[in-house]
């Protein structure tokens, strides 16, 4: 029946061979690529406003300085990447540059970067989402986390079935985005031409604080979430027709100039209108409102802003399983993160990242506020090592220009690197040091990890001194019965099958019990089976004296091997009738391969499974 | 590490021979038996409070009679319990007496109510126990759920170790309590003859409700909970030394005198005195700060309520485990609960007495006041049907003198039942609803239990159709293989010492795999061990294409038996190393015992653990 669900919800099985990869044109590739980057100006625009309202009209002053530095930051790193889709036509993510130009340790801190990255823009761009849903139907604002995790679960069931990037479930949201919010800031200008400025002394609350240094700072290190995102093109070169290089960098400056637009546009406005909100609402929603007024446009604008959110959402769902099969594939993290499942998708990498996701959703109570100071490090991170690694692939290629292309790619590394200075400093306080922590936490896991399996294969490998290629003598085979009863006659001929060197053991826990079941073996016939041995045990544990009497006959007996372990056990015709059972036998074989004792043993265990019929 | 730490917690292994019962003088026996009954004043009074205190001071004027006619009660069914012990020297629990005596049916519902009733009295002792602290330590008020489950958790060691119910760590709480608590009520006598009576109407807070007969029945019902743990002496009338009836009786009869005496002085003197307490603070707290003032006298009564509370909580952790182990043996409970543990105490009834009570504790945010709707129920239940029992017994018997003790327990049943009535009525919305749902449903849950462990009893007897003695021919081997390394090859080997028909099956994900390791296999002249057989797996899954290779083998070879499997497993060196392998060879084992085309096919199934040595 689970099956039947789970086919349902994921859709049936499809074979390897209908993988395959569609190009497409620049309109399609933008819809595809840049919805993460376009959204982040929902969570950017809030941050600049949250940091800002505490110092009252006078901090508000400093939106539109703080957006113009950002749009330059913005310009600069543009740029950068032109440079990597030139360098890297097959996609080149921060792992990639950083590993192939910087050296190992430097292309694991980027892969760790990303990994956190990955998971937050999932949570943010959610979280950010169901703000702005919420900020129409304020009936949502206490279940913000619900709501999250609900949309989390759908998109998660929509990735295992496997999306195209390129469908028009992606390409929808993201024009229909685009169109309302570049009509929302053109009626937005009209109003503002038409009406003047607004007062924000008037409705902004008393000041908390004065405007410090560090304020300004602080916020514009939240603002810089407003950059995130903007590295998938370069990822995603091959997904274009050709020419691949010229249409990525074509593509690259019109999503650049639709994210200043969008960004400048909506600071710009909020500002010189004095717009305020309140606090359960988000500042792009008391825009959209003073602009549009509350009515069907207003609903359709957060609509919309949902819309892209959640595909901006989406992106971390094939970057995140990607990144992770290619760390697989490196030995960094578990091999099974590196299988196509059913769907052709990975669908373990899916399962992880949501999972992850629900669980700072969850623990950050549905607040992307709360969210965003772990958020922007781990990209800036991996913004500053691609920068890095570029100038460094330029130094050694030495290819022509190469060094107006260096300085180009060290402005990159230097702006994204202050950037991230600011953000570590002023953040770290708020949850930066969560992420500061973690990086190189993950990086050592990486590295164990990759031991672990250089050790494992060290150990299989077949060169070196070759295995004996001899058969094993024939194995003595020990049967422990509970008694006699069907069960065990049937498992002692499958013993005799096996071996002709077979003996049942019975561990006597009860007294006296030993002796009856000697009687009945006699009764029986069974000792031409096999030998019987009554193994008495004091303290009423089945395991110890059962080990003990293995190691006495392997001690005894000396035949150059172990003794095989023959466990008769009864399989339930319902999974919870297993509970009125003992499981003895999964306890043997349980310590059979991790008791102290046991390890480093090569025993056979051998189950024969007796199904019962009710 | 977790042995040794479990070892030093718990202590080391008990042999058999030394479990002995050890015979009791009154004097110990009233300490081992009586605690639960004595401690039972403790919630009592505050329910009566708490009950009436709604009222106002003109509700609280009916503590008095109500506690009368609750001694009433007590008296009439401690005299009833007297019957029992003369019927049944050996210990006559409400399973047995109601089993024997009405049946099956009849017998299982007192189990349950018994079950039920073991389990709130550790949820409401406790938390009884912790009120009564928090009470003289204020700043405990708000972690009561927290001490309760630290207290809980102490108590269940100290039962897994294994306490001698006569053990003095029981008889000096017990004491200390009945000398503390008998000089505050005779000090509390004293300041009542000198200072004459309070006026409650000046402390009690102003009335939320008129007095009814529904409060007055309500609050009668609730202080009933004063004789849960009466029948604790007819249960254990084989630890008295003999003649074991007349001691039993004796100490019956003392028990009866002490639990009126407490209950009635406490009861009156809070009335007499017009003591009132706040939210924060227990009734007997409030009156023994009135009778003592706040010194070190008060602190000793609270420490010694708390003391007897815990002891009384006791008496389920061996009356619980003994039930479930008499319930296992007749096939009623899973079977496990008749083991007895290293330390000879049932540990896994222990375990799961103290899982489910610490579940209750946590639900009920550690509140005994929101917990005593469900106790009460469980307790008259069986107090009605052990009465009822005996009732039935002397008709049945005609012993002489029967005829004026079937009126004795008719009377109890009588009485106890109507208690009950009362109780389910007025507590149904409170809570009792969910033990009346309770009840039914164990007793169905207990019957199929039973029904599943005759139904295997039956597949598995030796008596009708004798089985066939024949040893099974040689066994084909299947050996699902991952490639060619240094584990396969000692797999091989050990497969061919079981059985000259080995087949190898290599499922192959990525096209054009399996060439290569069908190439491997002959340059390493593994064809002599074992056939390679390339199944194709398009849809990337190794489990299907792995079955269907079995059955079309099983059904194109024929030979009356199906192929057992081989499964090379690799062992790692540590735990969480699992998870950096596919564990392919586990789930092949699950696919094979619980996926529904294996079903009832018995298939042998040989582990063969390669132990890595990091």
């Amino acid at each position: 029946m689970l099956d039947h669900i789970l086919r349902t919800l994921i859709g049936s099985p499809m074979p390897t061979h209908q993988m395959g990869e569609e190009r497409l044109s620049k309109v399609r590739a933008l819809a595809a690529l840049s919805p993460d980057a376009l959204s982040s100006i929902a969570y950017a625009n809030q941050e600049i406003f949250l940091g800002l309202v505490v110092a009252g009209a006078a901090g508000l002053a400093f939106a539109w300085p703080i957006a113009l530095a950002i749009v330059a930051l913005l310009a600069i790193v543009a740029l950068s990447y032109t440079q990597i889709i030139r360098a890297y036509p097959t996609g080149g993510g921060a792992y990639t540059v950083a590993r192939e130009n910087l050296g190992t340790i430097p292309g694991l801190v980027a892969a760790a970067a990303l990994f956190i990255n990955y998971l937050l823009a999932v949570a943010v761009s959610l979280t950010a989402g169901v703000a702005a849903l919420a900020s129409a139907f304020p009936v949502l604002w206490p279940h913000r986390t619900a709501v999250s995790l609900l949309l989390l679960a759908v998109i998660t069931v929509v990735n295992l079935r496997g999306v195209r990037e390129a469908g028009l479930v992606i390409a929808v949201p993201v024009y229909l985005f685009l169109g309302s919010f570049l009509a929302m800031l053109a009626i937005g200008l009209a109003r503002a031409l038409l009406e003047g400025p607004g007062d924000p002394a008037a409705v902004a609350p008393a000041p908390l604080q004065s405007v410090t240094l560090m304020l300004v700072l602080h916020t514009f290190a939240s603002g810089c979430t407003a950059l995130t995102g903007i590295e998938a093109i370069s990822n995603g070169v091959q997904i274009f027709k050709p020419p691949e290089t010229r249409h990525a960098n074509q593509t690259m400056l019109a999503m650049t100039i639709l994210m200043a637009v969008l960004f400048l546009g909506s600071t710009g406005l909020t500002q010189y209108l004095g717009v305020v909100s309140g606090p359960e609402e988000t500042i792009l929603s008391a825009l959209a409102r003073r602009v549009l007024g509350t009515n069907v446009l207003y609903f359709a604008v957060q609509l919309a802003l949902l819309g892209v959110l959640i595909v901006g959402a989406n992106t971390s769902y094939v970057g995140f399983p990607r990144l992770a099969s290619l760390l697989a594939r490196d030995g960094y993290v578990p091999r099974q993160l590196s299988l196509l499942g059913d769907r052709l998708v990975f669908s373990n990498g899916i399962l992880v990242l949501a999972g992850l996701a629900g669980v700072l959703i969850v623990l950050f109570e549905g607040d992307s506020h709360a969210l965003v100071p772990l958020f922007a490090v781990g990209a800036f991170l991996a913004f500053a090592l691609s920068q890095a690694g570029m100038v460094s692939y330029w130094l050694r290629g030495r290819q022509p220009g190469w060094l107006i292309k260096a300085v180009l790619n060290s402005l990159g590394t230097l702006v994204t690197g202050v950037a991230l200075a600011v953000m570590m400093i002023t953040k770290f306080a708020d949850g930066a040091w969560i992420v500061i922590v973690l990086i190189p936490l993950l990086v050592v896991v990486f590295r164990r990890i990759q031991e672990h399996y250089i050790a494992i294969s060290a150990q299989l490998t077949l060169r070196g001194l070759p295995p004996s290629l001899l058969p094993l003598p024939e194995p003595r085979i020990v049967l422990p019965v509970s008694g006699v009863h069907r069960g065990v006659i049937e498992a002692l001929r499958y013993a005799g099958s096996l071996s002709r060197h077979v003996t049942a053991v019975y561990v006597e826990i009860e007294p006296g019990a030993g002796e009856r079941v000697r009687r009945q073996w006699t009764e029986w016939g069974l000792d031409s089976f096999a030998r019987l041995e009554i193994v008495p045990s004091p303290y009423r544990s089945v395991i110890g004296p059962l080990l003990d009497y293995l190691d006495r006959q392997d001690h005894e007996v000396n035949d150059g091997q172990l003794a095989s372990v023959l466990l008769p056990e009864f399989v339930t015709a319902h999974w919870w009738e297993a509970f009125l059972h003992n499981q003895t036998a999964w306890l043997i074989k349980l310590a059979l391969l991790y008791r102290r004792r046991s390890l480093g043993k090569t025993r056979g265990i051998i189950d024969y499974p007796q199904h019962l019929r009710r």
